[in-house]
């Protein structure tokens, strides 16, 4: 089958044709008014939905994304859309977020460059976009933001929130925060505060984008050609190093050269991992924003249930969400030790909680790759949630 | 006692005040025939000495330095210099490199930027720096150019070759390109080949060289305001990462606020984390050279012990040199992997070959922090190289 065809024709299971909606909210003078003190609105959310929600409105689930993710979760856009959403895998009937049993919610978040509100948004005090105007915002401001969608579409509680990396940030700011409008998370691949190396690297990342003289400030203009390309493309090449295991680089490239059998003994690209990386950089530049890129890391620095709640047993103490953690043996971004710490005081305060570590080779990637362990445990998860309700 | 006046007076032990030397050679038509085909000539090389060759002249040992390292590695340039040299614990009277004793050598690299010829030194033919037109260099070369140095000093037979890292990868290719000429070597921290990984965040700092658009192709002026300094940075800040170890991260820095105690919710330093970094960043600008680093991180991502001879048995087959090899528990650049199979294939070739894994939480720096085990170790192996002579 030729690759134009490789499209959700072929795919059994598929939620099939989805669209991206946008919920509006905190238009002025009721701006949501955030951790920081600044106020924002209005604000715009985008989201995807799949599944049907039930009369009770009892079987929604809330999915949320990584630093670099979007609402598109499942299905596709188009019918000749080559690619499917970033877990397509996971959400569609029969498979573990089934949409024949439960109605999936996949929210973006402020501070993004999908479709909600974010530095390069229209500030409707200049008429301009904010760039460096806006407001530096939180996992917990995400969260409210989220709590709008969810307030306006009926839902009181949610059987469950869960997601990745930062998704699994969010995750456990919402059962933190609504502890009575959440009756399960999965929070995945993530820990309650970012470490010194994670800070390191992001900071590293914001500094090759601030330091590219096309960044003007966070005031480049909206063309290709004059936003800071390179700088950016530096910034995710390297956290995509982070994404991945040292193992599972050699396995895939090795010290593999890049259309030659000798060195060039020159600059350009010698290694396989090379070209890979150079990909990585060049695409991620034509999807995500620049600005966004330096408020979503900074969120993901600033997270840390410590210093917002005095102690993770003082931060879970609340919660009455059933916890299901997992984590993979090859991520050294949010490593195992990660997920213990959360499921330490979750026992100490007497919550139900399962920690699973999953053994893969793909590094912090694990949880966006297919695989039978993480789909086994989290359908047997959930369908106990909905049989307890 | 005030910070000025620690420089050399109070250490005992020191070797007291040392010059920088250099040597010149490859003079044309004798040029230097490089690895990759190219000649080079003339070169310099820098280097530094401490202690006496003996009568017989066996008592010399070989010191290679690291990517961003230099010849200085023991003792004071001036009376009131305020640091001595980089391994200066490891060099002196009575130190493990004794120099009571041992006739040390520290030899810089050709393609630095410390002495030796380099990128950004005249090319000949033009009148100019080379910049770009320097021919890559790969470790095979830079140990070629110390043969030279060797060979100027008369020495037949080096008592040890040593050097952690990047000179780790050069005392191995000492030990393999002159068996009869090395008794000992001691690679610490180091490979036989960069991993996948090792390449790729090579490439993410040379990448952000090349990206700052005062890079020009590497034609940049030689004044402060014209050079690619947040490119470097920028890949000085990143390498920064990688050697230190995630534990010593936390431990060192943590979460600690830098100057506040609540966040800035702005772009600013946050992290302590953040503001050692940058300090790292803008420190190594004054030091060190953009194009050079291009050049060394480029032969260290060449080095190939499997692809050079074929494979690890095969480039220990001949060597005459009693080895052993120094890793460390926390690090996850050059781990002890790395070292085992070094040592593997110098067992199955019947080579002498101790292997000691030294158990320290600095990550791939540990090697420059001093420590009473890898003083004793080292020590011990000289003491017993020394009196089988």
């Amino acid at each position: 089958m030729s690759s134009s065809n490789r499209g959700m024709k072929e795919n059994q299971g598929s939620v099939g044709l989805v669209q991206r909606k946008i919920l509006a909210f905190a238009a002025p003078p009721d701006e949501m008014v955030l951790e920081s003190g600044a106020r924002l609105g209005p604000v715009t959310l985008a989201y995807e939905t799949c599944g049907c929600l039930d009369s009770q409105r009892k079987n929604a689930i809330l999915i949320l994304h990584a630093l670099s993710g979007d609402a598109h979760v499942a299905g596709y856009h188009t019918p000749d859309d080559p690619k499917p959403g970033w877990w397509d895998w996971m959400v569609g009937p029969g498979r573990p977020f089934d949409t024949d049993r439960y109605f999936i919610i996949c929210s973006n978040v402020i501070g993004g460059c999908q479709g909600s509100t974010g530095p390069r948004s229209i500030n409707p005090a200049t008429g301009k976009p904010y760039n460096l105007d806006f407001p530096v915002v939180t996992i917990g401001d995400m969260v409210e933001a989220q709590r709008h969608l969810i307030d306006a579409l009926g839902i009181d509680r949610l059987l469950c929130v869960t997601g990745g990396s930062m998704g699994g940030m969010q995750a456990l700011e919402w059962a933190i925060r609504y502890p009575s409008r959440v009756a399960s998370a999965i929070p995945i691949a993530t820990s309650c505060s970012l470490s010194a190396q994670g800070i390191a690297f992001n900071e590293v990342g914001r500094r090759a984008i601030t330091a590219d003289s096309r960044w003007q400030g966070g005031n480049y203009g909206p063309n290709p050609y004059e936003i800071p390309a390179a700088g950016l493309a530096v910034a995710r090449m390297l956290a995509h190093i982070t994404y991945l295991s040292e193992q599972a680089m050699q396995a895939k490239f090795g010290r593999r050269l890049r259309a030659k059998d000798r060195y060039g003994y020159d600059f350009s690209i010698d290694f396989e991992v090379e070209s890979y990386l150079h990909h990585q950089g060049e695409s991620f530049v034509r999807r995500f924003d620049a600005n966004s890129y330096l408020y979503i890391s900074k969120a993901m620095d600033y997270f840390d249930l410590y210093r917002q709640y005095g102690s993770l047993e003082q931060a879970f103490a609340a919660v009455q969400a059933r916890f299901l953690l997992l984590s993979f043996t090859s991520d050294w971004l949010f490593p195992t030790p990660c997920s213990n710490e959360i499921a330490q005081a979750l026992l100490t305060k007497e919550k139900e909680v399962t920690l699973r570590e999953i053994s893969l080779p793909y590094g912090h990637d694990s949880f966006l790759i297919e695989n039978d362990e993480m789909k086994h445990i989290v359908s047997a998860f959930l369908a106990r949630i909905y049989a307890a309700l």
